[in-house]
């Protein structure tokens, strides 16, 4: 069995989710900010791909602190698990994701060097699977395993595809932004290679938030909730 | 002065108008197919790029009988002016945008071989403007000395880059559609180089369409419509 797992992503409108300098671009509004807040506390883990800490560092904890007390009030840790999906043990040690805000599990492959790997098993858990890149049906299992029902995905483009190839995902939520940043070589929200049929979602809502519009996906491929 | 500007197009719900094979990806919705044969039976002419001609071969001509009929009961010809910005004349002789269905307007920069450019002559009217590259600013005075109040951009990614660093387009109207295309080379909207600072847009209607959304977004470059 595997968790609920949806993918979160502020996009431009013309479809970027960073430039083409994978600078931080602020992409939501106030008002997304807050919804997505909302997303993470509502989640038990969260997880970003290596591409993602390396070039955003993200903190990946619940920002208001009302919703960090309503969590621990309802037998919650303050902020969800944050998964890392890092197969050679990249995460640089002074990542913020590898802070003392919450539990943090950077999922590695068996390619990692051992060093690397000993010195992460210091400030996180490490999770092995797969041999030159992680596996992440055995990861989703394993979240499975140990309590987490409901998985947000904050990025980046390359563990989007991964998943949604491999279909994993249940739901995208994007929220499109009144905003051109242009770039032939900007990352999308899926990157990889393109499908040789694209993979069918359903309009599940929509609603205009802010400067931009919120949107829910469904995705068909994941009818089956099994791993 | 210029015509009103805006781009149309459909994009997968991760943020790619083709696949990485260039191929022409059926987006569109057939509820968003329809709403664009209005759209461009409302406009006096319809833009698309080289690229476009060369991968997609469109035809550009309204495709409902009943929309035809009222553009001719209107005074109008049965399609709009048909217009092709293509610096070196590359347009093949056997294109359908080159077919009798429509006046047709290739743009060439001054760099296009000559002979071609008689070729191109005996099939549709010539505009040059623009040493090496179209001059869009010069090409939209041009059509708007002609006639032209209402011009569609059809795409695709490198024109509408240009027109919109260039501060020449008003509106975009995007439907977003539900499919993931993938793929890290696959075009978006927009592409050329990521702008500085992305440009502003504002939200100013949203509404589903079949299985996707259409979303007009209003340029904040385009106050002023002069050139
Ligand atoms: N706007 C938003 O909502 C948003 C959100 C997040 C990120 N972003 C942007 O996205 C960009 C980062 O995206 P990215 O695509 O470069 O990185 P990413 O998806 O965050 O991470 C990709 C990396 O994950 C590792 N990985 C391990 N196992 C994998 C597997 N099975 N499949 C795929 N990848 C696997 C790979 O590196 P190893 O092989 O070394 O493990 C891969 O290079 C940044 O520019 C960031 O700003 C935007
Ligand atoms: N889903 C949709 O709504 C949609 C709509 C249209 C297209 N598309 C897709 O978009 C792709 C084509 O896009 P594209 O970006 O390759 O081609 P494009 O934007 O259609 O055409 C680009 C070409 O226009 C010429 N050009 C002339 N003057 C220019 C100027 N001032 N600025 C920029 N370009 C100028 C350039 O070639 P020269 O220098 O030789 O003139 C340039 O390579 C295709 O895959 C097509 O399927 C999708």
């Amino acid at each position: 069995m595997r968790p609920f797992v949806f993918i979160n992503a502020a996009m431009s409108l013309d479809g970027k989710i960073s430039n083409d300098r994978r600078e931080q671009v602020r992409i939501s509004s106030p008002e997304d900010f807050r919804v997505v807040d909302r997303l993470r506390a509502e989640s038990d883990a969260v997880m970003v791909g290596i591409g993602t800490v390396l070039s955003d560092d993200p903190k990946l904890t619940v920002k208001s602190e009302e919703l960090r007390r309503e969590r621990v009030e309802r037998g919650l840790p303050e902020n969800p698990i944050r998964v890392v999906v890092d197969s050679r043990a990249r995460t640089p040690l002074n990542s913020q994701v590898l802070n003392q805000a919450a539990r943090t599990i950077v999922a590695v492959a068996e390619v990692a060097d051992e060093e690397k790997v000993e010195l992460l098993r210091r400030r996180a858990e490490v999770f092995v699977a797969g041999k030159e890149r992680v596996d992440l049906r055995a990861l989703l299992e394993h979240l499975y395993s140990i309590g987490v029902r409901r998985l947000m995905v904050e990025g980046g483009s390359e563990i989007n595809y991964s998943l949604i190839r491999e279909g994993l995902v249940d739901e995208i939520r994007v929220f499109y932004s009144g905003m051109v940043i242009a770039g032939r070589r900007a990352p999308t929200l899926v990157s990889g290679e393109s499908f040789d049929t694209p993979v069918e979602a359903r309009l599940k809502s929509v609603e205009p938030l802010g400067n931009g519009v919120a949107v829910v996906w469904e995705m068909r491929t994941a009818n089956l909730r099994k791993v």
